[in-house]
């Protein structure tokens, strides 16, 4: 697929903002010809209004692009949403009203019934929500979202077992620090400590799972019924969330059955090579002490997400654990995999 | 209280031993006048046997004891036992054996049906179990032990609730490295990591916590019936093993129900005043993101568990956390506490 | 020696001046009556106005103390000054006009010709600089201060080999996070990382320590003519500055006359027992691995200086490394034990 | 140029030779088709006598093969060392004498006065000793060496200012754990603390830092003159190790100069596009707190070593600090270049 696709990125100078830049740096579709930022750095160039906190040194790619206002105008017409969710709800929806396809990794609509919160693998059909909200909204763009990092992570472990049934979820996080962003944590914080609390977390992991793993009903998405309850804790690790996870399944399947759940697991990225999609989205383990995320978390361009320790559970059915790119597939990559879904479904055309 | 009980350490050099000196260093009533080890230290000082791993220096008081042979022979009657566990069954039954009371750390002997596995403020009744011991086996002396670290913290954050019915409990962990000993965990692996598997820890802290939390039923403890859960981590913390609980209670109990039965909890040590019996041993922080183990751990000399986080699970009923001192609570402070126990229980006369 | 003298800490709710309320938590001799802080906590309580950043909770014995400003009034004479250096100027000087004797930790003084830079074993008696800079002035009250934290540390280092003429220094330091306050060093910085430059702390190192060794000569301070060279280093590490020092010495004495200068090296606050005065105020640590900043920080209560490795140097003549505790040492008890020994000079009265 | 070089490892299974088969993965020359170790692992696949201990799991290239004795016989003629010091003197020696080419890591032939020890950009000439140790010792091989993982550092970063006439080096080191091999160093020595002692470290910095920036003259390298004083230091660092460094030079270049020189500094290796040779082999990076290890040491695939912070010394004439990655350049990478080198010098024809 020979295609070049001018992208701009909204909020381009945050973490989450170079995240984007530098998953995109070597995308074989996107180019990244447009950066926006608050009026702070607006007319700067990019790498004079963002001190590049990530590895190496600003792209070069971007690195003189000039900082432009978050508001409708030159902007390419598909924007990577990395704002702030201070803000995003206003600037997402004055894109999206003229014309913009925003693929956000914002809060803000994630929730809203008619804004699709993807995970390629496991709803790509939830796509089908985006001419109810050009149609109700009165909007030309769309707004699609991607969930929060935890909850990718989790639901990415679940997915393949929904056909056994998902009835109740217990699951706790042991989070990585580039999670909350930068500054974001300080060190006197979680330095050799472990932080057992997330503003906002447990509830965004509990809700947007129910909706992540929910049918379309019509028009609309059923959320799934399972009942999911999660524990949040910061840990000092750079980058990889990891959660361990109890579960009770409606039929009851061996352990046999499981694995090769998780093994087997594909979804539409795959179906369609996009490029952006891992060969095989989830991936077990075998070893007893595996994944982890500081050996684990950087495999398959961070985009798989890493099961392991499959076993019975003496309170619900099974436990296992599961580890996920928190940047990469839980917010930069996990937009790009989503911008990628809709290409291909000629929701850019 | 006046006295001064002569007292010996069994396996006084390795990490756990170490512990117990440390702990031990100005204790009221126990003075360390006797080290035990393998036949690689026997005959030297003890400050050239041991390489001292915790902070500062040998302590003087034990600094230039001669290191013994773990054998019957000249050693002080009461023995706080941090044998490795290849070698405690032996080491400690023919010390039992030879009227020695030995007060282990190890595993070898916890989950032995005449074996008290004592958390003093909940089961200080399984003492009951001694006579028998020293009936069935024909010795002199007796042997109590306490739980493995993470199932210290687990017991005593869920002790307060037993009277609303524990059914069932998931709990995830989040261990120190200390509590791994040394040279314990590789710098390479849990540097900036987490390693999601400690091996048998999550058996035992499912297992002992029946046994613990069991009742006496004539000279026998009749485990508790509640299922229990575990995950077991290691996280680059030094020290502090923090759990996270979700508890199904036959009762259904309100919050404060629950926030009350955490603040009133008192056991024997309490009504006793034994030296290291924490005046509240169950302290709820009320603080969002509290217990830490770096900023909580040495309160209260490392012998209470800090509570928090107490709110509605949407699985089970209740969700928490705990903190506990791994290396105190858990081990040296623990055997200390037992001892006490023991002593004004009249079983040291 | 019964008394207590009321004091007052300025900046108090900032992470300095909680470092003040713990280290002067149970002194002997003051009693914190008085806190201040900038206007936005003024009127509050001090446990609402500070979220306690230590380990554990906020001391009861300041919690319930309604934060004042930082201005002459109700305050105590003796102020404790905590306050960020970009209102330490003015806060300080009129107050100091006002007569009261402020002890601060703040920068913004210590180069003043006279205002004295204090280590107390090392210059007491450039305390005479106070007649002359109460009367240049005009004050009634009088300011000093104590050095930067890892300057504290190298002088400490070097003071004991003053006699056999210093003549040149090269220092490399390894610092603590906590000498960045809060929220100071952002995880993502620091963590499994160095941050190689610390802004302003070289050039503060260089001239301080000329400054504290120097001799009076007159009324004035005479620095020391030794060249002073420091790489200044943030590793993650907590508590505790560790300094790699190579020196160039006029005398060329041997290596043992250097460790029985370390270990016999006394000052006014030994013989005058000053009670935050370790006994020993630079200790030698004979293990080829030590000091270490987690091991041996805390000991003596972080008031005194560690030693070790002492060598031949190929380049200059010695080298050797030393530790001390960051914002014990560095900052709250150089300020208490300055305030120490300026009581026991009468400066106070 | 095409061509494929088959090479075994020898110690192929520890933590070095893991880095090995890493770095040799997609080798453009150089196919691993031989791994040797010790008794205990002979026979067994690969991947079965190996835990991997680096990121993700073993590779697939090398998973398979069996583990041979590190005895002449079958193994192809260029072989990478990774054995331990304690018996790299008999086995390199053997292979050598049978005709192997055998390019070591280890540190036993490292100062022969008849083995290059070589940083391919410092001393490719150096290679001129190996027909006289050839002569010397009877051998149809040869034995070539690379230095300590800290030395290369900083040879690598005090090379370009050898033509203004290096006098004096004062080097304090703050190295990465993965330095210290598997399992390495403790988590409980590490973890939040510094190790200011490497066994053995300092004296190898100090001596091959004036071998390997020595001349030929005639058959034998004349060590530098320059004086070096090495303060060396284990720190939380997971890879690259960063040092700070002080130089006096003959010739008094201004900074400019010296900016300069690193800049302009080029080798054989890259004079002749050596696959491993970074295109510029040492990099000044401008930005105030750059390099850091965590963000730097991956880039350029972990061969060019990064310098920055360039001032004036006010003891020595300069300072500035430099990074390089301790298992990359500082090992493998430094092996798989010697070997680049010494194929393109025809030593390997």
């Amino acid at each position: 697929m020979e295609r070049r696709i001018e992208v701009g990125i909204l909020g381009a100078t945050g973490m989450v903002g170079q995240h984007f830049v530098k998953f995109l740096q070597n995308h074989p579709w996107f180019d990244v010809k447009w950066v926006g930022a608050s009026d702070r750095s607006v007319g700067k160039k990019y790498r004079d209004a963002a001190k590049w906190h990530l590895g190496g040194t600003t792209p070069e790619n971007v690195a003189d692009l000039t900082v432009e206002e978050c508001k409708p105008g030159n902007a390419p017409r598909l924007l990577f949403s990395a704002t702030d969710s201070s803000v995003a709800t206003e600037i997402e929806q004055s894109l999206a009203k003229a014309g913009h396809v925003v693929v956000s990794n914002s809060r803000n609509h994630r929730m809203d019934a008619d804004v699709p919160l993807l995970v390629p693998e496991i709803n790509a059909d939830h796509l089908k929500l985006i001419p109810r909200q050009q149609a109700l909204r009165g909007w030309s763009g769309q707004i699609a979202t991607n969930p929060n990092c935890s909850t990718v992570v989790l639901t990415m472990g679940v997915a393949p077992l929904k056909p056994f049934g998902l009835k109740r979820i217990v699951v706790t996080t042991l989070q990585a620090i580039s999670g909350a962003g930068y500054p974001g944590v300080p060190s006197m914080d979680i330095s050799a400590n472990v932080i057992p609390f997330i503003g906002g977390e447990e509830e965004k992991m509990e809700i947007e799972t129910q909706k992540i793993l929910g049918d379309m009903n019509g028009d609309q998405v059923r959320p799934l019924a399972a009942k999911v309850s999660a524990h949040c804790n910061r840990v000092p690790v750079v980058d990889g969330h990891l959660v361990t996870v109890s579960v009770e399944l409606e039929n009851k399947p061996s352990e046999a059955d499981l694995r090769q759940a998780f093994e087997r697991f594909r979804g539409v990225p795959q179906e369609r090579k996009l490029p952006s999609a891992p060969e095989r989205p989830v991936q077990y383990m075998p070893d007893q002490d595996r994944p982890q995320p500081r050996k684990d978390v950087e495999r398959e361009r961070g985009m798989a997400v890493f099961v392991g320790r499959l076993r019975s559970c003496p309170v619900l059915d099974y436990k296992f654990i599961a580890l996920g790119h928190n940047t990469v597939r839980g917010a930069a990559g996990a937009a790009a995999l989503n911008a990628e879904l809709m290409y291909s479904e000629g929701l850019l055309d």
